[in-house]
């Protein structure tokens, strides 16, 4: 099924993943949708993670919590089921990726609490919207992702180093990529670097630690902003005994609209 | 000692403080810096407070947790210690008040938790610096506030209505407000109501539930914020085994500024 012929609303997008008619990747479906990078733990780290959270909230904005107990995100998408109504997730145990799967249902343990999380999508339509271009988008790749020499401020069990998504803009077009960012305070908002990757200790723009490399043009400048696979990476850091994410690029669907986070 | 003989350091305030060398009302002390709201409850009570807050950013906005086993806020200011800072503490036991005290060294405890909460002193100087004049800070009184009919969004064991601060505003001055307090989404931020109070639950304008009734004028609305009374009214809701809050008025001084949570 292609996206043009995916029903706009995210309520049956979410039908179609639970009953395995679709699984493909949510990078434009349900447009103006607030998609959510998804990490689930169990509860003894649930506090510590957060508090990670709340110290670090432009790599980690947090859109919901569902408490050990529940499957339902009554407050993003009521109704829907977080063990089944993304198209993939995968499985860590010890810190290690040990596989994939198309539901938790049989994984489930009453004791996980589940953290979704902004992502870079909702500020991408806004930039699009405003006239500039997104490289990857347009080669059709994943955003070029570079682990930086930021540290993130430290909750308990959870610390490491903040992980930036990098994009080229046009010189005369960096303003305006910060304004229209800015609006998006719960997913990613403002950039938080412009220009000299050195000074954010990314030693080589062509080899990025995730994602796709793309060219940087004479008149372009690289900017970066905070990244939702830092929390990911600072969970997996701290070895959690268990936990699940969201398969690359297939997140989940909420029923916000990103309008409704802007914060003007 | 005056506020007008008082250091502009919001350090130099809080070793007066500690020191046993005043112990006023902090409203417009060390003025530019981020004044917060307390609430310290016991471990086992954290994480549920931690999620209220965050699933009420607007009456609830966290401005640093301190964690259990630490007394230095060492996010908003280095150095010093909850403990002794603030010019007079609260405590309630069993959800009852019991007792006002100027230092908790004798009553801490190793299990607890702090809470620092963003407070509305620094969008009170954003109006007055945008010339919207505030009657209560005009008069010398509390500002009104009030219980609304408006529910929060509960998390674990905290639940219960949202109280909101009521400020007149000259009609044509009601926008210019909005915009001015919408910057600071860290400290109550934008309103949450204009005009007719009984929208909100609220039945006599003249009866606030806490502080100090004022006039509303003819040419002026009332404009309603999310108040941080909110997360200690929730609190002591469900009787926590004890609490300690500041005294009202008495708030704890940070060392960050007014303009860092800007928005824009």
């Amino acid at each position: 099924m292609t996206i043009q012929t995916l029903p706009t609303s995210a309520r049956d997008v979410r039908e179609l993943i639970r009953t395995d008619q679709w699984r493909g990747i949510t990078s434009g479906v349900a447009p103006g949708h607030v998609q959510a990078n998804l990490a689930i733990l169990p509860k003894e780290l649930a506090f510590d993670f957060l508090l990670f959270c709340q110290r670090n909230p432009k790599p980690c904005p947090l859109l919901e919590v569902i408490e050990a107990g529940s499957v339902e995100p009554k407050i993003t998408a009521p109704g829907a089921d977080i063990r089944t109504d993304v198209p993939a997730y995968r499985i860590y145990e010890n810190g290690v990726f040990t596989g994939e799967t198309e539901s938790l249902v049989d994984h489930w343990r009453d004791d996980l609490v589940s953290f979704l999380l902004g992502c870079s999508f909702s500020f991408e339509t806004a930039m699009v919207e405003a006239g500039i271009p997104l490289r990857h988008q347009d080669l059709g790749s994943n955003v070029a992702m570079y682990i930086t020499n930021i540290a993130t401020t430290p909750a308990g069990v959870f610390s490491g180093p903040m992980v930036v998504s990098m994009r080229p803009v046009k010189r005369e077009q960096v303003v305006r990529a910060v304004q229209v960012t800015t609006r998006f305070p719960a997913t990613h908002g403002a950039p938080i670097h412009i220009g000299s990757p050195e000074a954010i200790g990314i030693q080589d723009l062509d080899k990025p630690d995730f994602g796709d490399r793309v060219d940087v043009l004479p008149d372009e400048e690289p900017v970066f902003w905070a990244c939702g696979v830092t929390p990911q990476a600072v969970a997996l850091n701290c070895k959690p005994p268990l936990m699940f994410a969201h398969g690359p690029g297939k997140m989940f669907i909420t029923d916000h609209k990103d309008v409704d986070y802007a914060v003007l």
